[in-house]
């Protein structure tokens, strides 16, 4: 395997599974050519007329699909780790004897560690998707037969709108679908709020399946996938187990170092004149960014300022704040707890977004960039504010990247990390696996002070007075390393690459190496 | 030009405006092959990071997308005889210069006259679009340099998915948007209810302008056209005459002769099995269909009858209906009065559809075929069951084809119509212009009888012991004869086309001919 140096300085293979690739060429340096993705033009002389496109079960489905070896398949993480019907759909080819899969999952979870047979087996070749777990612990390793890609949310919709991963078989988990195929996830016993994740699939594959444990009437309202782009429907019996699909029990953190780094975050927002009417803010599902959400409403609140729009991933919090009045919009990609999938299904404010729309860097625009600030997590942060959210500083991969990559593009990037994790720092010299280039990210914010990017001028300046801990990176580091020591590097075989991250634009920002 | 001869026995050219072209095949039997069009990939890196998409004027945005000779411009017919954005758009190519354009509308109306001297002086070269009152006189008398091109609204979607009309660039009213190009037609002053018709515009055009009148922050929800298809926002004072865009005034018919066809309607859907629980229909916006939606009421009602959904264009008698609780839904391509923009608005049971999901013959299905029921209109049916909606028996092409060949694909299929107008038969040997294959058409409703095409056994069986008045329609044609005096055949130029009509598939299906 031959590696190349990127512009980020990060080794990177000229080929992955044979696929000549890009490398990392800066931030907004890579200007696609062509055109995107053709799929075949089909007639609706093919389709049942009454519109009824149910078939026996998913073997049936897989059959008529014309499933065979070497074909790449894809799934959503909808369900979460709730997830039945991923662990089946490859059962189902292991006794179809098809091998050589592409697995091109939104995600996987710790639920599809049962996969690792069928990776063993040779019925599935590699996976491209973020490995949550298990998975990607056994990818580290160097066990798994091909290179694993990770993308971005917006990545993944990318590389399909551009041809780059060419999808046979969608299987398109769908807790509500009439017999046309259109879908939606917010109804039915295993509600999950929204299906966004497959709508490229469903806009791209050559053949669209969707299953689902509630199949009604037709017209199947709303339709986030549109059964104008479905080939086939399959009824279960159940997609999972609804209390992982979504928890109901999202909570904010108890931890007083987090709930300080949270208060910091609303604190910031606040002085550095961000929160302001009409601002537009993103927090994820951590606790610490469900505890800054609450700091932010006592903040906002207070002077009487509402939000036009947040972004979800939603929780009770977000809802909340749409219910309060404090914002006009919930813009959301996916909600996290039950009140999320409440609100999405009654509040015609509460908005479902998709990928195309949030994230997709090869589109005229996106939202990501619209967002005043995104307030974010990391594994490890660097002195160069570069950060990882994939892997641990002892180089397993354990994380996906979910749509941190593509937040990075908002007006103010707010990274909220402690500044060690169990004795080991994440303020360090260099990151362990490069996924966001230090000059997106604009604030480090931890419990014993906080980064400001020397590029942010204006920043600096606005935060100038504040009673907040400013302090350069690397003091934070040094102090860190004073209290834990310097950080072991992990032990890697720098000549097997086991994953590669794509940027947001499809080129190859760094790579994952075989844990020795 | 050289004329062959299609499978419905119908002179269509081979060429046309110097493309080949695919004569009819007959229903269902014309197999489209290779791939859907390939816009080109974009990049955010391309436009503004902060979304704000707007421009001076039409003018600089027109520039902005390299307006050249030639180019195909599309619009659309949102705001039907109110539009004045259409007029402004070509006054402003014409001041800069432009030659030649293809005019590529989803449909003109009567105040697009004010073309005409663009299409004299060069600026157009033809329309392609349905060209409803003077565009379409103008055409007839064979002033148009180049050949008319008509397609329904789903084989509108069909032509631009299948690369077969290339838009240059889009110019798209929309009553509400924001900066970053997302709009509806649901709000503001110039509201439409919905512009739908624009959808595969923005998804293939090279270039996409949105126009609009009511100016919101990001975001602007619903976003029936999607910002991230969009070039670049422009800010006009007004779209046009608010009370030309919708009506207000929709009326059910006074003439008794209709409001007898409409019952007789009622009555056969009903006597015909046809309307029970679950059952969903279709009525367009004449007089005649809005009185036979009463009748049908009244026949729900009375046998506690609900209907899963009504398709729309949507006026306030089916308002009234999902209001009522008779239907659960009412999907609808475009509103026709206000009382169905004001519902679309508020009730999310009230479902905005596009030609995609409703019509696009070259999909995984669509949502035509799955309706129980079509009511339609004609200007003439033939003894064949064959019918025309584009031309009147004198040879004037003067009415688009709307979605109504696409609804054609319904189970039953009914068309209203008088058995004749001002003394000329509707009920005739041969339609002047073929635009619904007779295989299709199941059964005509006029005031002096009701005919059932002979291949729907199943309907003649159901309808056996009725008290309505069914005749054979060569019966008819004798009766409407022995009244109006047998008609006069058109003098057409039948060696001049002056516009084509297209199938649901795009091949040929018939031409209209230069009056002589």
């Amino acid at each position: 395997m031959k590696l190349i140096v990127n512009e980020a300085g990060r080794f990177v293979p000229e080929k992955v599974n044979g696929v000549k690739q890009v490398p990392f060429k800066g931030v907004n340096k890579f200007k696609p050519r062509g055109n995107k993705a053709k799929p075949a033009i089909r007639s609706c002389a093919d389709y049942p007329s009454n519109g009824n496109k149910l078939v026996k079960n998913l073997r049936e489905a897989l059959m008529r699909s014309g499933l065979k070896d070497g074909m790449t398949i894809s799934t959503h993480h909808h369900l979460r780790n709730g997830d039945v019907i991923t662990n089946i759909l490859f059962d189902t080819i292991h006794e179809m004897g098809v091998k050589n899969i592409r697995w091109f999952p939104s995600a996987s979870f710790p639920v599809h560690e049962y996969l690792i047979k069928y990776l063993e087996d040779g019925t599935i070749h590699h996976i491209e998707g973020s490995m949550n777990g298990p998975l990607g612990k056994y990818t580290t390793e160097g066990k798994m037969k091909g290179v694993g890609v990770l993308r971005s949310h917006g990545g993944r919709y990318q590389a399909v709108q551009d041809g780059e991963v060419h999808i046979d078989i969608a299987v398109i988990a769908a807790p509500t679908a009439d017999n046309f195929g259109n879908a939606n996830g917010v109804n039915g016993k295993s509600s999950s709020g929204l299906i966004g994740f497959s709508l490229v699939d469903s806009e791209y594959a050559d053949n669209v399946i969707v299953v689902t444990d509630n199949l009604v009437s037709f017209p199947c309202v709303p339709w986030q996938i549109q059964g104008n782009n479905v080939d086939y429907v399959v009824k279960v019996e159940t997609l999972g187990d609804a209390s992982k699909i979504v928890s109901g029990t999202t909570e904010v953190t108890k931890s007083p170092d987090r709930l300080l780094i949270a208060e910091y975050v609303a604190q910031f927002i606040d002085e550095a004149g961000i929160m302001k009417n009409g601002f537009s803010f993103q927090a994820g599902s951590g606790g610490t960014n469900l505890a800054f959400v609450l700091y932010l409403k006592e903040r906002m609140k207070a002077k009487g300022i509402k939000a036009r729009f947040v972004r979800g991933g939603s929780t009770k919090y977000l809802v909340q704040l749409l219910e309060e009045g404090l914002t006009d919009y919930i813009l959301d990609g996916q909600t996290f707890d039950l009140e999320g999938v409440r609100s999405m299904r009654e509040n015609p404010n509460h908005v479902n977004t998709s990928p195309f729309t949030s994230y997709n860097f090869h589109g005229k625009g996106n939202f990501a960039s619209i967002v005043d600030v995104a307030v974010l997590g990391a594994t490890e942060v660097d002195v160069n504010y570069n950060a990882n959210v994939v892997s641990h500083s002892d180089g397993y991969l354990l994380h996906g990247i979910g749509g941190w990559q593509n937040c990075l593009y908002s007006k103010c990037t707010i990274l909220a990390v402690p500044s060690f994790r169990d004795r080991i720092p994440v303020i360090i010299d260099e990151v362990t696996t490069l996924c966001g280039p230090g000059e997106l990210i604009d604030v480090i914010i931890t419990e014993r002070g906080i980064a400001i990017n020397p590029l942010r001028k204006d920043l600096i300046k606005a935060m100038k007075n504040t009673q907040l801990p400013i302090k350069s990176i690397r003091k934070i580091r040094d102090e860190v390393e004073e209290i834990c020591g310097a950080p072991n590097k992990p032990r890697l075989n720098k000549n097997k690459v086991v994953a590669v991250i794509k940027w947001v634009d499809g080129t190859l920002i760094d790579s994952v190496f075989q844990i020795k």
